[in-house]
């Protein structure tokens, strides 16, 4: 199997859950760009040499976890295809194809059977939401979800984490923060923006997550609304939830549904402080969900406070946890 | 006139703005707690000895200025009206008094003239919403209004951002940030608490905003939630924010009118990351607004992000704003 992207935040990401998860790894290449090539990655108590991603590296791959970008994916997952591998890609690059399932093992892993060499990964803010949505929706309609994001700078990858850090640090030693990779310094302050606008205002990441939503919860009529937020955090997404039901879920009933939903954590009280915040959930598998209320703005509403590991559950860990059930499905 | 509360962070913003603004000054007295008092605050060139305060340090003074918290102005602001003196009261205290206006002067000045000695300054993040609020509301009904905040730590006063500013420099000499007088770390975090709970899952910031909204807009009944949420920033809240009006308002439409209202700046686009920061907008006195897009999840919704200085707009020159339309209109 192949690893590709292997020296980004998500690809080191993929080694940790592999060898957490004890999957069956045979044959591990580590694939990257060429400028990353040369090096290694720690693996099994010795290490692998990152070899530079061209179509002769892909062949003889059976499973390939792809985390390099949308143009990398679009380039080289079907010649990874085409080699007779499975690719489950972690970019955009795939995930509103018609014919490529975007699966969350816990809401849709049922998708997995349908694809023809790729299987998308979705957006690391859409992953922990549509788990939660779909643990409420075993009992109640979904009429409308809004969201407002707190994402971390490993969201958009270690540049950004480094530059945070070098801000940081500049911050620290009263000098002047500086951005070189992300439009805005992010250090001291939160971004409502740094992805491609699209239509209407809209930008590319909340589109994914309008988009991608609906898709994986098979709901291609349901309303929903993001405003994405960059935030000086290093790991681990934050949103804040309105979902509104038909009918109306009370927030003891939602709890019981989301403590009884598999990959879901309710954390919430009884303490005032007893909520779950990215620094706390940095590093886990689960998708932690707090501050669940009534919306005093609306009849239908519930809000909550949903906290996820962005390069865990929003990435590496989804994508090996859709290989597990490729596996145990029999399609790969 | 004095400034009671002088030595923290509303209260040094106090001397700044009323220097400013050229505010008729006459007597200034700085006045803080038993623990603070001794040292000096700097005024027009010299200085002014910060004194304790007491009933006597608030006798001959016509104008009080209280930023010191709730249990400061719940005792001596009603000694300062019983002095002769027109209180404007940063803190929470008086707020939802039915005989206390609750005032942002571009949306309520009328509201002065009812005063019985205190006139109460509204919520840091209340504040810049009703401005805001109040310009849309000149064409169109306001049915609905979701926030969820990106605050800053000067909200929670001058420990807070020493706190964070502490954890910054642990962070860049590699060490672990702590957390004393919050009850999170705040560095590399977001925290949806850190206020008292109230009932039903909400805390106190939240529900501020909830009824704060509507005693300024005289509109009982308008369905307000919030999800209150305090970010690594030193100064300036932001929010995310969904109104719902009748009829649905375009964006450009929503455009036109804030550029129209007063103490309002349109910051949106052309370009992709044209948009207000906090780190941008930290220091002015304006409420910018950006990112002014149809709600996707709904048909009457607008979605914006609203950016203000908290101690500006959001405390210290909103109060200052009140206490010269109270000249203004002869009731000081």
């Amino acid at each position: 199997m192949a690893v590709v992207g292997a020296t980004g935040v998500v690809g080191q990401e993929f080694f940790r859950v592999l060898a957490q998860r004890e999957f069956p790894v045979t044959g591990l290449k580590a694939l990257a760009s060429e400028r990353s090539a040369g090096g290694s990655v720690r693996w099994g108590g010795g290490t692998v040499p990152v070899e530079a991603l061209d179509e002769r590296a892909l062949a003889d791959v059976d499973l390939a976890l792809f985390s390099a970008g949308a143009d990398v994916s679009r380039a080289f997952a079907p010649l990874a295809v085409a080699a007779g591998a499975l690719v489950v890609d972690n970019s955009s690059a795939w995930r509103m194809e018609e014919d490529v399932p975007l699966v969350v093992p816990e809401v849709n892993a049922g998708d997995i059977v349908r694809h023809r060499g790729i299987i998308a990964n979705p957006n690391c803010s859409t992953i922990p939401l549509t788990v939660v949505l779909d643990a409420l929706r075993r009992e109640v309609g979904l009429e409308r979800v809004l969201v407002a994001t707190y994402q971390s700078a490993s969201g958009a990858g270690r540049e950004l984490v480094d530059e945070l850090e070098e801000q940081i640090r500049a911050i620290a030693a009263g000098g002047r923060p500086e951005a070189r990779v992300y439009p805005h310094v992010l250090a001291h302050n939160v971004v409502p923006g740094g992805w491609p606008l699209e239509e209407d205002g809209y930008n590319q990441e909340e589109m994914k997550i309008v988009n991608e939503t609906r898709k994986i919860l098979h709901a291609p009529e349901l309303r929903v609304g993001a405003t994405c937020v960059r935030v000086p955090v290093p790991v681990a997404h934050s949103q804040a939830v309105l979902v509104e039901t038909e009918p109306p879920l009370g927030p003891e009933e939602a709890r019981e549904l989301l403590r009884r939903a598999p990959g879901v954590v309710v954390w919430d009280g009884p303490g005032p402080d007893d909520y779950p915040t990215p620094a706390a959930v940095a590093g886990s598998d689960e998708v932690y969900v707090g501050r669940i209320r009534r919306d005093l703005s609306s009849e239908r509403g519930l809000l909550m406070w949903i906290v996820s590991d962005n390069l865990r559950k929003g990435a590496a860990l989804n994508a090996v946890q859709v290989a597990e059930r490729a596996i145990e499905m029999g399609v790969l």
